[in-house]
């Protein structure tokens, strides 16, 4: 098996770019093609829609990234035919070789995270992913079986170290012996990046570091030199491709190092024609950071 | 409505302990006269096994315990068949008045917060809880939609604070202005308490603060006077009900303002005949703790 690491580098340099494409099923938001009834979260039509509606989504973008990152929350708020109709779009992200990085942000003591890792990374694993977003507020002991699974299944990790929110300073920024809390725990996973390494030298025990803050990316490239890094913030949140790539390092054909998340910007742009204006806004995105990395 | 603080005290007077039963279906343990087949992740008869096993528990619980704590992970790991399941199982909770609290440990920023909220609080939420267990290493600003629909629907939130893990003081116990992370989120929280007040005296802005560490959790109440805790850590993980019972204050009738929290130690015992000897460990689980709250 090849790792996640390497899986997702090469295939980035064949694009040309580092954007990774959000699946976030905002009810509210699903276009007018798709949408069934009021689209509340009970009724079983709601889940239909999303999953035609994503369907369509991952057929587009097939070929144009090379990894979607599904938000688990919005399929939950759907019940367990949320689940399943997301089971489906990551069969069809499988067939159709788009990289899943799924955002679960999850993370618990022992067994139970040995129960999350076998949900995500187990070789039958009806939820099957090829990453997995993790919170290590519980501690380094509690990513363990993570990174056992995921060194398993040749998946990837990325720990959620400095999120993109306002308020992210309020725990990840406290300052202990005069470093942030999140350059602590950055330290800590860059000694443990031989784990999940590829050969291209990076390593799929990778880190969340959000775009709008580039300063804060570059400290985190230091503490972990080999990992990955997963970007929110670019796109609706406000960050520009330039920020948004300012943890990357210099690799044969450009920056690389790391996915780009846009979500909101491109599945639901303000356009009466849905499919030109998704495709229009797609190759923005894929144009901007393709010139950011060069 | 009657806010979730209230509700749980007021059943928990009547019934004289704190005891909180987890639900966590490790497949490796569920007893023979409910198994099926291999029990494997994604056979579809393991998600019926588990489902009738907890049925049976949960009768066996009603009027024994005020609250009940499934661990989403383990029915995740069973795909949407184990959130079918877990959602018929948080129904006969309802039937049978056990509280939930819903250990999902969920945390993300903005409107992912609030996707998750609406799926565990929503009012036709198909997994509806009472309380939620969440994360806050995203930061407080991250918890405010999860406040806004706890309040909304007179439900709980349970904070992890200290973890009862080995590693908990990884990113917890860094100190910061001489005082330890988990002391500082304490302090935060404690001033939000108003926002799911009950009329006990309690709030519904509870903490998770792990039974094996009894000084910590005195350390948490003083932060966080008004807080409900979850502690989980009693039983399987060695702590005693005396420890278990270190964060909370004197009430009209005995120690009260949280739960205690067993899984492993009451539904797998190790004994032939499976319901004898899940209700006596719960007899002993609750006479042990209902002395030491006495």
């Amino acid at each position: 098996m090849v790792a996640f690491a390497d899986r997702l580098v090469l295939r980035q340099r064949e694009l040309g770019h580092p954007l990774c494409v959000g699946l976030d099923p905002h009810l509210d938001r699903i276009p007018d093609a798709f949408r069934a009834g009021t689209m509340t979260p009970h009724d079983p039509a709601s889940a239909d829609a999303v999953e035609r509606f994503f369907m369509e989504v991952i057929d587009r973008l097939a070929g144009r990234v090379a990894a979607v990152k599904p938000q688990i929350a919005f399929f939950e708020q759907l019940g367990w035919r949320g689940l399943q109709a997301l089971e489906r779009l990551v069969a069809r992200c499988r067939e159709k070789e788009l990289l899943v990085v799924l955002d679960a942000k999850r993370g618990d003591i022992g067994s139970t995270a040995a129960g999350y890792a076998r949900a995500f990374f187990g070789e039958t694993a009806p939820l099957r992913a090829d990453a997995l977003t993790v919170n290590a507020y519980l501690g380094l002991d509690t990513l363990e079986p993570f990174i056992d699974a995921a060194s398993a299944a040749a998946g990837g990790l990325f720990v959620l170290v400095k999120t993109s929110n306002p308020g992210s300073g309020d725990l990840q920024g406290l300052t202990v012996d005069g470093r942030p809390v999140y350059l602590h725990l950055a330290s800590a996973l860059g000694t443990r990046a031989e784990r999940l390494a590829g050969e291209t030298g990076f390593s799929g025990l990778g880190a969340v570091v959000g775009a709008t803050y580039p300063e804060d990316a570059k400290r985190v490239r230091e503490a972990m030199p080999e990992a990955l890094v997963l970007v929110p913030g670019y796109g609706a949140q406000g960050a520009s491709a330039a920020q948004a790539v300012a943890g990357f390092v210099r690799g044969p054909n450009g920056l690389e190092g790391g996915l780009v998340n846009a979500s909101r910007s491109i599945l639901f742009p303000a356009a009466s024609d849905w499919g030109a204006a998704f495709d229009a806004s797609l190759k923005q995105a894929t144009d901007e950071l393709g010139a950011a990395v060069a």
